[in-house]
Order: structure tokens, then C-alpha cells, then sequence
């Protein structure tokens, strides 16, 4: 194995300052683990853009307002490694909870607005979490640029918001959303889907299709989404958080599609929360 | 002239990424401009320290909790530069609120516990805002030591946490506070004093003074703070905010001098708000 695998701030450091005296520049993949598909897009966004690739692999406490959500998380670390080296990562930082949150630690991160509505308001608290341990991932790397999910599309505007406000020295890259043969967005989450479920799940992908396409096609906002969600629960669903058309950049509600927009979802099947979401455009 | 003076974020980058070049370290001593004797103090210890030493002025509106307050806060960019280029600081960053505040600003770095009482209780927001405004200076002029009066010795207190909290790759210097020949902490408030207030204001650091050597030498804290604060009304305060003996580190109430220990006041005297502060140290 080429990859190295590091727990501490300080050996990213050391080694980051060794790369940086040869000119080196460095991206980083911020992940929670049990890595599918669309991680390894990212990481291949990330090599393509920079001479370095830092993944983190971090299941962020803070960020889980659900403690059995924390608990059934997914964790893999050695399938994880496996599959980094063989992608020619340079290194793995895999902290522990001591290592990012010692003794004393009092500081958050938190971005208003974007972070209210949608997954935020079901998710109390989520935004802050991701918030601060990102503003972390990035000063712990010093990374020039920093590869995020557009699946995770509200978690992306946060970062992205948050990167600009503080004047972190990095670009914020999102990466299309990588799906399975039949719609499914890919998720760590997905592996907790009983068989059955995982038939269903594909029925977000499919209705928010659906009602992009609608939307577009000059069908009125709420009509499209209302039929969304009847259809969510009736191909099995046990509930929809949210399905809203939002603006693509200030997550803003929007009634027409006046300007680039973004449909999201969020909802529950077989115990599981699943989110998707996809770009809606006007007419040129 | 040889101080550069600059007013964008691109700037600054664009003369740091320069002066990296050739190897120069650099410090940073943010302020709010009206300078006094005890930036200076800041300024030449950041000159000891680093190659390149930038001073940023930057009356943040955030951090006032009073409107009145930030109305009355003394400016006079002017003679800020002649001072500072006379101790031959090379750039002074003097961004407008815009520039560090631009439309759709988000987001908000907060520190529990050392926030909260003392100046914190008394100024909802003030900590928020020093720490949000503290953290994009440092991430703006990526700053590998950064240089802070102990007179705004919470405000340090909350600075030390966020830059290890954040993993900032800085160096958080305090330093001590510069005083008048009668005691008083200098102060940019201190211009706003009428004449009988500023004979009488001297107080504060005597009291302090007085009630640290007392309790140095055994007497109980709440004796030596009430004495303090009947001392302080009695010389001409109008009001005593706090006057508490404080752990040095964590800023936890103590009621017994066991381990290194801060004695910290804020009072008003004429309409101004004054804040003074001692180390008090346990026998060996």
C-alpha cells in the first residue's frame, strides 16, 4: 500500500509542508466512510485537478441530531482503505472524536439562512455540525480545493457559503451525483434498505425527474410537487419531509422558475432517510 | 510613504502570496483603528517576531451590541497611518464594511463558555462578532502569528480557543497591557473621558491592583472584589459591571486562589464603558 494512513493534525501537517516545498497542490475529499461509487467520483474530480488528494474519513458526531442514526452509521475502514490506495489516494486522514474535539473545545460554525429550511429544519443542529467540522477538514489540510457531493446539495451551498465568508483559501468543487442503474442516488445509507425497499427507493429519483421535467415543460410549481409526493407515497414511502423547489444558489423557496432552481427531497423508507435532489432550469 | 495601504481581501493575497515567495513569515495585529500606545506595543512585538508584519483597522459593527457605542467609536484613519508608518509596518488592511460583509454574508463563529459571562453577559453578540471578524482577518492574511492586548483579555481568552478550536495555523500572542503614568489601561475609549472623569478613571486599576495583592496575600476573594467595588463607586464610577476573580485559562469563577487566576472589571465612569484586568498568582 502507497497510501498513507494518518490519525493526528499534526502528521497532515508535517506532511503537507513537505508537498507544499515542491510546489505541490492539494485537493481534499472530506467523507464519513463506507465509501460507494460516488465518493470515488470525488476522489477522481480531486486527482484530476490536483497533484495531491487528501481523503477524511470522519464520522462527525456533531452533525448526527439522531443518536441511532449515529449508531447504524455505516463503517468500514479497511474495505475504505482498500479502495482509496487502489484509487492512488496520497493519504487517509481517519481522526478519532479526540483527535478533532479535544477536551475544552467551544467553537461553531454556523451559516443562517441556508442552513434553515429543508434538511435543516428536520435535522436540528446538522448544519452547525457539518458547518464546523468542515471550516476544521479545511484548515487541517490547507487544501487549495475541496471536492463535495451535489447529492448532499444543501450541505454544498453551506460550504460553499461558509468557505467565501471566512475567506478560507480554497475552492469549493461540487460533483454531479453518481446513481445506481436505476435512479438511486448513492448513499451510504442505501445498505440499510431491506430488498423490498430497495426496489422502491428508485421512486425519488423518478419522481423528482418527473417533476422537473414538468416544471420545466411550464407546469404550475406546486401542482408538479404535489404530484411528486403522491407518488413517493404510494410506491412506498412512509413520509416525505420535504419536496420543494428551491433557488439554486440561495436555496430560497420559489414559486416559478424564473432562475436557475433546484428540486429537493427528503423522505422516509423502510426506517431510512433518503435525499436526492436536481437541477430545474427556465427556458433560455 | 512605505506602508502599503490596501482595502480588498485580493490584495491582500496578491502581496502575501509575494512576500511567501521569498520565505518572509508574517504577523498580523488586527485593531479598530484609534490607535494608542498599546497597538504600537502589539505592532513592535509583532516586529520582533515576524519578517512582514500587517496591521488591519476595521471598526467591526457586529461586535457592538450598542448602536450609540459604535456612532461614538473614535476614528481618524489619518493619523492611524502616520503612526504606522513611522513604525514601519508593511501593509495596513483597511477594508469597508462591505468588503468584509458582502451581500448574502451567512455565517457566524461563536465560542461557548469563555463567551458567556463577564463582557458577555453584559454585551450580547460582542464575542460572536469578534470571533466571526477575528477569524476572517487571520484566514485573510493567513497570518502565522497574530498579535492581541491582554486589556481585552476575554477577547483573547475567546481568540486562543477558536484558532485551536478551528485549527487556525496560527500563533495567538498576547501581550501585555500598555498603561498611563497614573495606571489606567490604555484604551481608544479613554479620548471620550471628560477631564474629571479622567482623573478619576485611574481607579479602576488601582482597585484591581489593591484587591490582587490581597487576596496574593490571603484575604478572601468576595472581601477583596466587595472592597474593590465599593472603591471603584466611590471614586466616581457610576456602575460596576463585574469585578471577579476568574481561572486564567478557562475564565471559570473561582472563589479561591488555587491555580493561576485573572481578576477582570468592566465599569462605566461618564458614560463610557472601561474594562481592566491583572494576573493574580498563587504563592509558589
Amino acid at each position: 500500500m502507497s497510501m498513507l494512513v494518518v490519525r493526528s493534525v499534526t502528521e497532515v501537517r508535517a506532511q503537507i509542508a513537505q508537498w507544499r516545498r515542491t510546489g505541490d497542490n492539494i485537493a481534499v475529499v472530506p467523507t464519513m466512510g463506507a465509501l460507494h461509487e460516488g465518493h470515488l467520483s470525488l476522489v477522481r474530480s480531486a486527482k484530476g485537478r490536483a497533484k495531491r488528494v487528501i481523503v477524511t474519513l470522519f464520522v462527525n458526531p456533531t452533525q448526527f441530531n439522531n443518536a441511532e442514526d449515529l449508531a447504524k452509521y455505516p463503517r468500514d475502514e479497511a474495505s475504505d482503505i482498500a479502495r482509496l490506495d487502489a484509487e492512488h489516494v496520497d493519504m487517509l486522514f481517519a481522526p478519532d472524536v479526540a483527535e478533532m474535539y479535544p477536551e475544552g473545545f467551544a467553537t461553531k460554525v454556523s451559516v443562517s439562512r441556508l442552513s434553515e429550511g429543508l434538511c435543516g429544519a428536520h435535522r436540528p443542529g446538522h448544519f452547525d455540525g457539518v458547518a464546523t467540522v468542515v471550516t476544521k477538514l479545511l484548515l487541517q489540510t490547507q487544501a487549495d480545493s475541496a471536492f463535495f457531493g451535489e447529492k448532499d446539495y444543501q450541505q454544498l451551498s453551506v460550504i460553499r457559503r461558509l468557505a467565501r465568508d471566512l475567506d478560507i483559501p480554497v475552492e469549493i468543487v461540487g460533483v454531479p451525483t453518481v446513481r445506481e442503474a436505476d435512479g438511486l442516488a448513492m448513499s451510504s445509507r442505501n445498505v440499510r434498505l431491506s430488498e423490498t425497499a430497495r426496489k422502491q427507493a428508485p421512486a425519488m429519483a423518478e419522481a423528482l425527474r418527473a417533476a422537473g421535467a414538468a416544471i420545466e415543460a411550464g407546469q404550475p410549481v406546486s401542482s408538479a410537487t404535489d404530484t411528486a409526493k403522491t407518488t413517493l407515497l404510494t410506491a412506498g414511502y412512509s413520509q416525505v419531509e420535504y419536496l420543494e423547489l428551491r433557488d439554486a444558489e440561495t436555496l430560497e423557496p420559489i414559486s416559478k422558475l424564473d432562475r436557475p432552481a433546484r428540486l429537493l427531497a427528503a423522505g422516509w423508507l423502510d426506517g431510512v432517510r433518503l435525499i436526492d435532489n436536481i437541477a430545474v432550469l427556465p427556458a433560455h
